[in-house]
């Protein structure tokens, strides 16, 4: 597998030194400052170039939707893919408003999709139970994995710097629930919710599900192995997709309950992702806040957001545009004359 | 003085309906439902037209400054003001990067800006030291709220349909931390802060200058009066162009402290202006958390901003655009045929 390359250090210095030469106090623009500079390190430029973000959606369906563990019924996977591809999901309006590539994924939709204009890239109708089987063999995981390279390569290759997964699979916060309570060490009453919205029994139903699907499982396997027990299709995609970017030097922009799942085991096959990955939205989904703090993570926004699609990185876009904006276009104090601060 | 009129609730209410059919979980897009439906209201239409926002800095000096209450010297609000100019300040590329209408008006800058291509609209060449006196006359208080209900009707006949104030004066965190303490209850140990950053001896200094201001102010002044006592010629025009926003049905997207202050102090004038009032971000400058919730409002960003400009309201305005983007272009249930939740 390639390296992940380290953060350019000596960008990351420049750019906190010229933040301190532009016409404001010291740190008064807050995280905007800290993106700049992230952004700087990312890069390995002193000043970032403006972001051309670039959204893929992977689809999958989940075995486990079986054991009741959803509030909407499976088809739906298979209906908002074509929704996506018609431009009427919150995801296809947020990457027009935001002049974003949109690319939709089926890594492992129970459905026959093959009339849509999307790619396809099944590697098997849907994942197994997780609650009594691997959701896939170690092979489907690798394939799995290689069909978010893939997409991470297709992105790079149009030009992004900046890649954002979604997610759409009726059932998938179940399995991500599963990853997340492995992988950080809480438990499922911390990391279960209601997902699209079960009511008070379906949740119970839905922690003893997880429960018994992490009572399954070895538990000494490693990231790639914990994939095939307790993932999903379109969640190992996405940490494939993670992996290859943050190889490629390309930033990664979060959403949710099921990418921050899918970043927790492509750390565990990789820990240098870390430096690549920002937080763009703490979800309503409970367990998201402890999901994203195992990844030492702090979210730009609160917004209540529990939809996936990779809809809450987008709409957190613009604030990291603006932080470049801000930090390439702002005049320093000896560029417009004003005075600094008070000795 | 003109009425300010109530929100359309019919609107209001249509725009509830359109989101329970849009093709998502209910509720599932958070606060960005809210907005738009808080924006339909606003505009008297179930779904918002999309924002076209103008922003209006108005800039002003404290004779406070004389008291030592800033970390910079006073002659850097001038120096700012062509810094906005010259586009080489926050605001400047915050008004470029969201394609918004920036206007500078001086209030009430002590320094000679008659060389600058803002609008001149001086109404004295800084304010009294509110420690001992006041602030400004009554008929320089109304003519400061004229300034600013001028700005709000050039910015409206312009097009406007979303109005955002900044503030640009050295020490004007003194007579907003004054006014937020007399109109929300609240200590001066609780309100006060560093502002632009001035050290813990200063900052001892500062609680004990706004503590003097207030004492030597009335108990029972109405909201005009209070701004003519402890404001500052810029926080009144601020205080004029929210009121005059509010009576032409125009939203209005707070910034930090200094504008939170100024519409504390329009509301007191005129309590109808509450509903249209939207809170962009909550400032690291203590005590805007409590002035907004004296307000009865939440904001949208938390980023430890404290520069004022308008720079903070600016940042929010493409998650208000995106808002109305989804509720507008999202297909319903029916327009996309997809499948409702389980019974």
């Amino acid at each position: 597998m390639p390296r992940i390359p380290a953060p350019d250090l000596a960008a990351r210095h420049a750019a906190a030194a010229r933040q301190q030469q532009l016409t404001k106090p010291a740190g008064s623009l807050g995280k905007l400052e800290e993106l700049a500079i992230t952004l700087a390190g990312l890069q390995g430029r002193d000043i970032p170039q403006p972001l051309q973000p670039a959204i893929t959606v992977f689809a999958g369906d989940h075995g486990v939707c079986a054991d009741g563990v959803s509030a909407y019924p499976p088809e739906v996977t298979a209906a908002m893919v074509a929704n996506f591809v018609h431009g009427g999901a919150a995801i296809s309006v947020l990457a027009r408003a935001n002049q974003t590539r949109l690319e939709v994924v089926d890594a492992g939709v129970a459905a026959d999709l093959a009339a849509l204009p999307i790619v396809h890239a099944k590697v098997r109708a849907g994942s197994g139970n997780i609650r009594r089987e691997p959701a896939m063999s170690a092979e489907q995981c690798a394939a799995a994995l290689e069909v978010g390279r893939m997409a991470a390569r297709r992105a790079i290759a149009d030009g992004a710097n900046l890649l954002i997964a979604g997610d759409m699979g009726i059932g998938n916060t179940t399995p991500s629930a599963a990853l997340i309570c492995r992988l950080s060490g809480h438990s499922p009453e911390a990391i279960v919710g209601r997902g699209t919205g079960v009511g008070d029994t379906a949740l119970a139903h839905k922690r003893q599900v997880v429960a018994d699907a992490l009572a399954r499982v070895a538990p000494d396997l490693d990231g790639q192995a914990l994939l095939a027990e307790l993932g999903g299709l379109e969640i190992a995609a996405i940490a494939g997709f993670y992996l290859e970017g943050a190889a490629q030097g390309v930033p990664l922009l979060l959403d949710g309950f099921i990418s921050t799942a899918a970043a927790l085991a492509a750390q565990a096959i990789d820990p240098d992702l870390t430096p690549w990955l920002l937080a763009s939205h703490c979800s309503q989904e409970t367990g998201h806040a402890l999901a994203l703090a195992a990844l030492g993570l702090s979210p730009l926004l609160d917004f209540g957001l529990r939809l996936g699609e990779g809809s809450g990185a987008a709409l957190a876009i613009p604030l990291l545009q603006q932080a470049i904006a801000l930090h390439a276009g702002m005049a320093t104090f000896a560029e417009a004359g004003v005075a600094g601060k008070n000795e």
